[in-house]
């Protein structure tokens, strides 16, 4: 059993993706109107609503910050290295990817998947090991994007990187110490964009298979970027370039 | 007292401002490396260490991310709105101000504030009320930033806007339903940008201040990005523009 908590969550699952709900848990200290909204939400959706003290709420969710809300789920799927390369051949058309390399912290990896989703990305592919698993907070964070995102994980980003260059993907990485600025860079047709975590940057043997590596033009007063910022200012330049192109 | 705590955190205060560093407390279980990586920081700049047990920390910090380590500091000074005034009068060259409204989230202010650094922001303005406290997560996640900025607090934003229009800026609101593409404006040589809180957007009394209502282009599937990633992308649009110009 999966729980997620909090109005934003429970609200997104509701509106995005109401068959995968089980049932739902409302503290009877919350207050009227959320209680009306969600109970509408619910109904109409045939979800059963459970009312319950909001320690139980705690109890379930294993963390305090539940708003008085929780909902029992079927995460959304993610899918392995052999569906990646059935999903390529499927769809030989799909020209953007974003890969994400070992990214940690919930929030940013959702907030990752927010801009792959707000600007085109078609798929994202994270390392199964590494990577914050997808939580609550990930969710949260993501504002339902990762409900309507295409996810794989695979235990080898760089084997997987071959395979991506197999099917005519170029490969871009971030890195401080890229080559290229991103507004100077003339992007190909089908991409796929490595971001690295923030503590470490894109691991070397994964770097070592990039195409490009490419960095984003600022101050020297600083290193680098939040990674969720660096993620979105890369996908917006390159969906910005696309719109004026076509 | 102001305590700060975590690596990074500490490890910037050092860098950047040991002497608003009034002492430093390890705990006896941080491990042999980071402890004399700190000790060796602490001695060059004349501050003394405390050794104490990690729930020592934890107490004066009030919470448990603390890794071990925290520092007593003289928080960085924020500005008033008569300072701001002055500020203005002596610096007629500033040309690029970035206004917080109500961002509540210490985290997401973090991350604006690394942003307003990486893309050369001459000045911060926020609300005083409504905003997150200059705390412990704003200094992690600003990664020092909020050490090297102008950062001035005012109780009146929409007052702010319109004396900032009488010393010749031209003030842009980022805003869902705006009439221009980011890409495509032409910004004034004098701007100020002001982003919104997520859950809110601008407020109206301040939106009604704006000249310019601008969006960022992107998919429909999404209403909005987070608010640091928005803000990174605005200003690195803008930023990037400077030095195509230049």
């Amino acid at each position: 059993m999966s729980f997620i908590s909090g109005f934003h969550p429970v609200e997104t699952f509701l509106k995005v993706s109401p068959k995968k709900i089980k049932e739902i848990f409302l503290s009877r200290n919350l207050n009227k109107l959320k209680t009306k909204f969600f109970e509408e939400l619910a109904t109409a959706n045939n979800i059963n609503i459970n009312y319950c003290d909001s320690d139980y709420i705690k109890n379930i969710v294993s963390h305090e910050k539940h708003q008085g809300i929780a909902a029992n789920v079927i995460l959304p799927n993610t899918y392995s290295y052999l569906e990646l390369v059935q999903f390529l051949k499927k769809n030989p058309n799909k020209k953007s990817i974003l890969i994400l390399d070992s990214i940690q912290d919930p929030r940013n990896l959702g907030a990752c998947l927010r801009n792959a989703l707000a600007f085109d990305v078609d798929l994202v592919i994270m390392n199964k090991d590494k990577s914050s698993p997808i939580n609550d907070f990930v969710i949260k964070s993501s504002v339902g994007a990762i409900l309507k995102l295409n996810i794989f994980k695979v235990s080898n980003l760089s084997r997987t990187i071959e395979t991506l260059k197999d099917f005519g993907y170029w490969i871009y990485g971030l890195d401080m110490n890229g080559k290229s600025f991103i507004h100077k860079e003339i992007f190909s047709e089908k991409i796929a964009i490595v971001m690295g975590s923030e503590a470490q940057g894109i691991r070397n043997l994964v770097k070592k298979k990039c195409d490009t590596l490419i960095k984003i033009p600022m101050t020297r007063d600083l290193e680098s970027l939040n990674v969720s910022v660096a993620t979105g200012i890369v996908l917006y330049e390159i969906y910005k370039n696309n719109l004026i192109k076509n």
